[in-house]
């Protein structure tokens, strides 16, 4: 297998010369040229067969899907997408299985206007490491130490569709309707929230995108930042395909412990709210809870009650 | 596996919050602040258990060269090392492995003066992915197209030393000897020119470094510029343990085509030389031949006859 002609043959179109890429692939090094006093944010993240994605993924939704995860750690830093690196390790050159990997890490790069400066192919079993890099203006970083006491927690679009997407492939249902379909492509072509995320920057105090599931996340904010949250749970959005679809007993726990949403978790003070959302334009906003200072995360009903805890509704997921 | 707290706990070492770093690991993104006004260098590199180095390879002899070659790309563009990513894939914990594996990571990264900014640790088998970033001032790299008719061919150090040290340890040959120490440790430790990189800028015209062989490697400068090369054979540098130990008749073949030296090809305009000696202080550098506009690359013996086609030696070597 040479390396070369293999990343040259199937990703040239992903570095088109153009603003802030000096020189692409081809020598020791891309040159880039980041905006005048920019800071930059940096993310590697390796996926594997079998764990980040189940085995019969298309190649095309992995080529999406491999590219949209990094893209999602600059939305939660509230930087703009700038340039990528891949190192793919392949069993073995099939050009077929390439060209679709290829189509889906195009597709997804082009809608968030991020080129590919560099990479590495290699023979081995199926894992694919990208590491992007996004530039922000100093000082304007949504890092998760920054939550404050009465900010309030919201997150972007809706949650557990992805995860309810995975409990009907396990289950080896089909998706077959449009409700199905939906639910499937949340969870195979998810969409990075970076438009949201550098609109959010000067008006969130911090955030964290949603890959692991809500609690666990939301846990690494408080943790960072030391303060608690009381979520609640009438609250939390859920699309009509979920609502419609997703098993009573199993809705609580796919919504906040289900992984691969993707979604934007903020901590807003309450005078940004309005303009948060008006930033957001279509996107949906929802406010889910409120950052408070006793540490821990508390799950509370319409009526204000602490009515499960996050263990529980865990093991229900589980 | 926490593929966190193995970053965390074996790495946090090499993330010193330092110059230029904003924030290391722990939130969705690190934050680098670049140099006002530079351009960033950035290559990515997967090495492999027993394609790039032996499977026998100690964990700290893996971690250094896993970083150095990296850092060698930087070095062959005149690049400033900054901050690098590791995306690690380990069978399974082991402990004692991965001690030495940050011990010799470390002494590279200190070495070099970089910083681990981001990674990430998944299970499979042995193979590691490191993205270098560097910076330089704008219209100052060292280019594989840059390279004129007329230009004195340099290399920096001595010229085989690693093909020679793999072929013993192919061989069953222990290093016993002082000078076969030497040899091993060009092969398992490389010394990327990082220095001699930087002090190049604005003085050579072009650079690659020396991974996959001298006669492959100044064919891609010679490729991408345009121009043809001839090398005077007898000028070629060897190390006194080259010297004392490679035999004859595979000397030529080890020098040209061997790989793994890390050692920098430069073209230099004759006029610069003396100033980029000088640069280089006490690391030798040697001219062994002249930039020309016919293309191929051509060998020729002390009297300026062509003694042997690069495929030829090849022949030799292989």
């Amino acid at each position: 297998m040479d390396e070369f002609s293999l990343i040259r043959r199937w990703f040239a179109e992903l570095t088109p010369p153009g603003e802030g890429i000096a020189l692409g692939i081809g020598d020791d090094c891309a040159l880039l040229v980041p905006p005048p006093g920019a800071q930059l944010a940096i993310s590697t993240d390796t996926l594997i067969a079998g764990r980040h994605f189940p085995q019969e993924t298309t190649a095309a939704d992995i080529g999406w899907k491999s590219l949209a995860v990094s893209l999602s750690d600059l939305a939660a830093m509230g930087a703009q997408p700038f340039a990528f690196t891949l190192a793919l390790s392949l069993p073995a050159v099939d050009e077929p299985w390439l060209a679709g990997f290829a189509d889906g890490l195009r597709e997804c790069a082009r809608t968030a206007g991020i080129a590919l400066v560099g990479g590495d192919t290699t023979r081995g079993p199926l894992s694919i490491t990208i590491t992007v890099l996004g530039h922000l203006p100093p000082e304007t970083a949504l890092r998760r130490d920054a939550a404050r006491s009465g900010d309030l927690i919201c997150v972007s679009g809706t949650l557990g569709d992805a995860a309810l997407a995975l409990r009907f492939w396990q289950d080896g249902r089909a998706p077959a309707s449009a409700h199905e379909r939906m639910l499937r492509a949340r969870l195979d072509r998810p969409t990075p929230r970076n438009a949201a995320g550098v609109a959010s920057r000067g008006l969130a105090h911090a955030a964290i995108d949603l890959s692991d599931g809500l609690l666990g996340d939301l846990g690494h904010i408080c943790q960072a930042s030391g303060v608690g949250a009381e979520l609640a749970i009438g609250e939390l959005p859920a699309s009509p395909a979920f609502a419609a679809l997703a098993p009573t007993d199993a809705r609580l726990g796919l919504q906040i412990a289900g992984g691969d949403d993707y979604e934007l978790c903020l901590c807003v003070p309450p005078a940004q709210l309005e303009a948060v959302r008006k930033a957001y334009g279509a996107l949906p906003l929802t406010v889910i809870g409120r950052i408070v200072e006793v540490p821990g995360i508390r799950l509370r009903d319409a009526a204000g009650a602490i009515v499960t805890s996050p263990a529980q509704a865990y093991r229900h997921f589980s």
